[in-house]
């Protein structure tokens, strides 16, 4: 046990000297919010997890998600010790057409999301959880490392509900509290209670632990589940002399001899460690179906001519998407609204309700999306989904694999004022990068219906009316189509 | 004290009969959110608010924020009982034209803030009352009635952790815990107890109390500050008979019969009290400068060709922007990266810190600035303002004067990786209805300066190269200029 402890505590002071390394050739990103979680990520990656370092998404493998994606040296420095990358490969950080990024994305064999816009990591982990125990009956576990900072989010507070309420004990949480902002001191700084008394009203069990003592890291990481959350003091630049502790240093590189200074008290000086890992349990089931190929089980059977209410035809058109699909999940917060509730009634085990919280309904289907083994149809009112516009955008960079359904677009909604309506979001989602397939459905089909419905739509504009007489060109989508 | 009870309870019959009518008529609306906030309201509005009937929006006058805005029936009753409104008037409830909207807007005299995308009434609130205690140094009160279903969303712990950080004892939260959400029973149910330790651990004062109970409700009021809570349980729909507490009556109007069941009930059946409201304490400022009118200091003195990064640039100019307006405030989050820090350096008082938590964020900032006694400009980085895209719309229909100030655009932040990149925030703002003036500032000053810093910009485009032999129109703005 003390020789597991020394071997992991030189893992992290080698780690950290590798962050300094990435950054200092980098000459920008971030060695000190790195190397206050060097023996966080240490221990977990050199005890706790369960993976394998030459299969890292093998489907059954404990899942971790860097929340704090500014610390990405270190969990480069984490891979590089396991053995899947060298220290070229890492020191190539924040270099054009590297993979290295100074943000994780899943250009990475080992990264599932991309992270870096904070607060996010928890849904997309909670997600990955959700589908863990209730998708794939499986054992994996997900690990979430979050930074103090970013605790400050709204999104962590509705992720750690959604948690919560669904009893996700295969998820373990972990804040690095190391005290400093970027520009300051936190708002709660070095206290831990509080931190802990809020995780534990919103339902998780909370272990206060010292963040550079592998000996209790490792009792941290044993204690009580379920939605087990470690709450561990860190000193922000852990190791760096001069800047341990000290204001002002957030995303400053250092020169390189602070990583010698740490090299000379290394108790084991070889670069590299033969790991025995635990292995994974491999009991993830086997995906049934091809993603990319979801078809509607059967059309709807609508005449041109006919009305159709906009929230009746999305909750059928729903109820087809769905239909069979063993692995597919629907989220919805407004279900009765959009007629999402057919799904509900049709099919409730691929109904997951995500409440009033728009941000985490988006993360969780991320998480969901991004082993490939959902398809999750993301549903709310069209303007909510303004809520989660940088979820959205972070999804896009994960090449997940969510469709975002919004009902009640544009004007269609007049009664109840414009804080209900969507117009804004057409903006947004016509703006995010569309890297794989990010399809949405504004609800096209008018109370009057235009359109036969077994057209097939080639995502270029459809003439409704034209004649030799006409002067004007007029544009529209969506409901807008019916002033035609 | 019993006679006064009696009182109000018949003055909150009033307003749920009124609310049932309200809704009939339109054959729209809220008439069970409204029921269960019925006595909360009444009791608010007629012993423990400071107010002017004849001036809502009086400087000193308690602030009143509905943040479940759908519930606006029973504000609306609330003002016609206290004699502002009438019930002709309050019948126009969602008419087109009529300012009575779905959704309550500044449209009326005594609304500040527009609600209704749930979640953000608690950030605007938590402004107002950092400008009471301040910047007016005043006595008036904020109260702030949210329901259980939005407290769900993020945005209100954001919120929440800003109002415990700075001591926000002039800020009163209700929380109408009425058990069922739009489609179902909330994640919390009536399980009083849970929110009242969320709101402990993010530093308030909990106060359980019957909502039905206007003894109850009298007595909470009364109790401990600074930063008081109360959770009122309540029943959806109370007094509405067969609606009462059933679930999926959400946004559904009901029969006139059901008013004159309530109405049958009261004690007191005069139509109107007359009201003895307590006189509010005048002892807000004058503001002391004109709103509209704020000019730089001084342009900031760069030549053309000069090279100036593009934090420093902005840095000054929010310096110059808050140069000597006592009442202007600057958020921010991220102040070393955006030299915002500079405003704290030089005008410490004018500087808020909201931490990393940008939809609280904005939502102070547009309470703050909505009795226009502050011209807060909200500063972070560009990209971060989609995480606020909700409430920057909310913005622009509260007709707030908010300045975003968003650095880091575009492309110039290459190395740090496409999480941190603004570009989807330029689509964001273009589509957000500018109703009063919506500035947005993306740092059009290039590290190499292209203009003279003394010529004006028209919100149109402006030639920057050309000659006779052109063949091709390049359009670009901000960062993407470089590549001329």
């Amino acid at each position: 046990m003390e020789d597991q402890i020394s071997k992991i505590s030189d893992a992290a002071n080698r780690m950290r000297i590798s962050s300094i390394e990435q950054t200092a050739k980098a000459n920008s990103g971030h060695p000190t919010g790195s190397c206050s979680a060097a023996e966080i990520v240490a221990t977990l990656f050199f005890s706790e997890m369960r993976y394998s370092v030459k299969e890292p998404r093998h489907a059954s493998a404990d899942r971790f998600v860097l929340s704090k994606g500014h610390a990405c040296p270190i969990l480069y420095a984490a891979w590089e010790e396991a053995g899947l990358l060298t220290r070229e490969q890492v020191l190539t950080l924040r270099k054009l057409n590297s993979d290295i990024e100074g943000h994780p994305t899943p250009r990475l064999s080992f990264i599932d999301v991309a992270t870096g816009s904070l607060g996010q990591g928890l849904s997309c982990a909670a997600g990955m959880a959700y589908t863990g125990k209730y998708i794939d009956n499986a054992s994996y576990r997900v690990y979430c490392l979050l930074g103090d900072s970013e605790s400050a989010e709204g999104s962590v507070w509705e992720a750690a509900a959604f948690a919560s309420y669904y009893k996700l004990d295969n998820l373990v949480t972990i804040v690095d509290v190391n005290r400093l902002g970027q520009s300051r001191v936190t708002m709660l700084g070095h206290d831990l209670f509080t931190y802990a008394k809020r995780f534990e009203a919103f339902g998780f069990n909370s272990i206060i632990v010292d963040g550079h003592d592998v000996a209790d890291l490792l009792k941290g990481f044993d204690e009580a589940r379920p939605t087990n959350s470690n709450y561990a003091c860190t000193l922000k630049g852990k190791g760096i002399e001069g800047v341990e502790d000290k204001d002002n240093c957030h995303g400053k590189p250092v020169t390189l001899d602070k990583a010698e200074i740490i090299a000379s008290k290394l108790e084991n000086k070889t670069t590299k460690n033969l790991w025995e890992l635990e292995n994974l349990i491999d009991d993830a089931p086997e995906v049934d179906f091809e993603i990319g190929k979801v078809k509607m089980n059967s059309p709807p059977n609508y005449q041109i001519g006919e009305k159709v209410a906009t929230r009746l035809a999305y909750g059928n058109a729903l109820v087809n998407y769905c239909f069979g699909w063993k692995f597919l999940k629907n989220f919805s917060d407004v279900s009765n609204s959009t007629s999402s509730d057919k799904v509900l009634n049709k099919y409730p085990q691929q109904f997951v309700q995500c409440f009033i919280a728009e941000q985490n309904m988006v993360g969780v289907a991320v998480g969901m999306s991004c082993r490939e083994r959902t398809i999750p149809p993301a549903s709310t009112f069209a303007v909510f989904f303004t809520r989660a516009a940088d979820q959205i955008r972070m999804e896009a960079i994960s090449f997940a694999n969510v469709k975002f359904a919004g009902s009640h677009t544009g004007v269609s909604i007049g009664e109840d004022g414009p804080s209900q309506m969507g117009l804004e979001d057409l903006a947004l989602f016509r703006a995010v990068l569309i890297i794989k397939e990010l399809l949405l459905l504004v609800l096209d089909v008018p109370t009057l219906l235009l359109f036969i419905q077994t057209e097939k739509f080639e995502r270029k504009n459809k003439v409704i009316r034209q004649t030799n007489e006409d002067k004007y060109l007029l544009i529209g989508a969506g409901v807008t189509l019916m002033i035609f």
